[in-house]
């Protein structure tokens, strides 16, 4: 299997375009690719391609489009994550494996109990770093979309989100089962898959009672099961139960 | 909320009961605790109790057993991970991952294409190591439960205990799709939980034609959607996906 690459200008074959730098660099200086070599493109918006390398030198690579490929499928429900940042890196383990199990698009927000304020993040080019992760993931999961990363933001926004339909509903936040007693448990959903949904997962030390009770206004509360989940695993558990859910698998 | 330690000889109220040695090292020099506080207990197969230090000294513990304590509820299928051993850390972090979700048992097998051999597995007491972390792991999820992880196989000993019942049916075997015409999605099952079963995964690698030929005799093959999971993750996805179908969520 060829490897791939993330070109975001690859639309049609012919063409000849350019890598971005990062994947420039594994081409030329990781994989030691040359003109001609076969390789897999990938537009992060839906197509992929066979290319072949144009040219491959040092600060630059170009490659030449060739026929359609097949790309992974997307899921049939397009998940965004709105995922509360966790302590340290393991945001970007988070990223990876979102990407790596299909969501469609990664919100990253700011509750009460993150242990991060939003403007370390900012100034810490988090974003662009889970950018990176997003492709990285995506060219090893085979999908040809890389999935949207949003800006931080703070939770507040995100009932103003949901009013613009930023993010779609359905939306479901995921509670510890003892922390409300208004939660389902997430089997009890309708099981009819909707077209888009979106899942709100908090940090570490869970959210607030203030928190569940203003997204209780357009979310559903929704539990995993009794046994605690690590706050950096819980997306993969929770997307795979809904995937289950909804036919994906 | 209680600190919670694994104190294996924990059966009756009244008790007093030694701790493992890993187990009173936490107690005594990472949390500093002393004669009186409370903390809980579970025995690894089921009961949990609330207790109170009755001595911590340099080398030992040991705790008053009280009142029985609820602890995070088991599985309502008891599934056994047959996990091929992974490159790495990794395995580690598979047995992790699996102890937290709540699989009920762990055999590590040796297959075609595990990048380790049976021999050096053995020498490195890497068994001793998982089940250390399958402590660590049922502490933190609220398990009473700890669950075996059986010594290291190699993969054909898996027909064997088939047919000794080691290894509970129905078993299925997780193939890429593009492995074999054979398999059947996931979602395809029969959706009556069974009370037990067996899920094989194999190494990063993959299974080999013939290792798939040889379980597909006893195994149900199927398969997880169509986008690549890590060889690390795929027991995470593979068991939220069956524990959503079974109706744990």
């Amino acid at each position: 299997m060829h490897a791939r690459f993330f070109a975001p200008d690859a639309h049609a074959s012919g063409d000849v375009v350019s890598l971005p730098d990062d994947e420039a660099e594994h081409l030329t200086r990781v994989l030691r690719l040359t003109r001609g070599d076969a390789i897999v493109v990938f537009n992060g918006r839906g197509l992929a391609f066979e290319a072949t390398v144009h040219r491959a030198r040092k600060g630059g690579a170009e490659v030449l489009i060739g026929q359609p490929s097949t790309a992974a499928p997307e899921a049939r429900v397009a998940i965004t994550l709105v995922q509360a940042v966790l302590k340290g890196d393991k945001m970007d383990d988070v990223v990876r494996d979102a990407v790596m199990i299909g969501v469609a698009a990664i919100q990253p927000i700011v509750t009460a109990r993150s242990e991060i304020a939003a403007s370390p993040l900012a100034r810490g080019r988090r974003r662009e770093r889970w950018e990176r992760i997003a492709v990285s993931s995506a060219k090893q999961c085979g999908r040809a979309v890389v999935p949207i990363v949003f800006p931080p933001e703070p939770f507040e926004a995100v009932a103003a989100f949901a009013d613009d339909r930023q993010l779609p509903g359905p939306m479901m936040m995921l509670v510890e089962p003892r922390a409300t007693t208004a939660a389902v448990p997430l089997g009890e959903l309708d099981g009819q898959p909707p077209r888009e949904a979106s899942l709100l997962i908090g940090p570490e030390g869970g959210w607030t009672p203030r928190e569940i009770e203003a997204a209780s206004e357009q979310c559903r509360l929704v539990t995993l099961g009794g046994r605690t989940i690590r706050g950096d695993a819980m997306a993969l558990v929770a997307v795979a139960a809904l995937f289950a859910k909804w036919g994906e698998y």
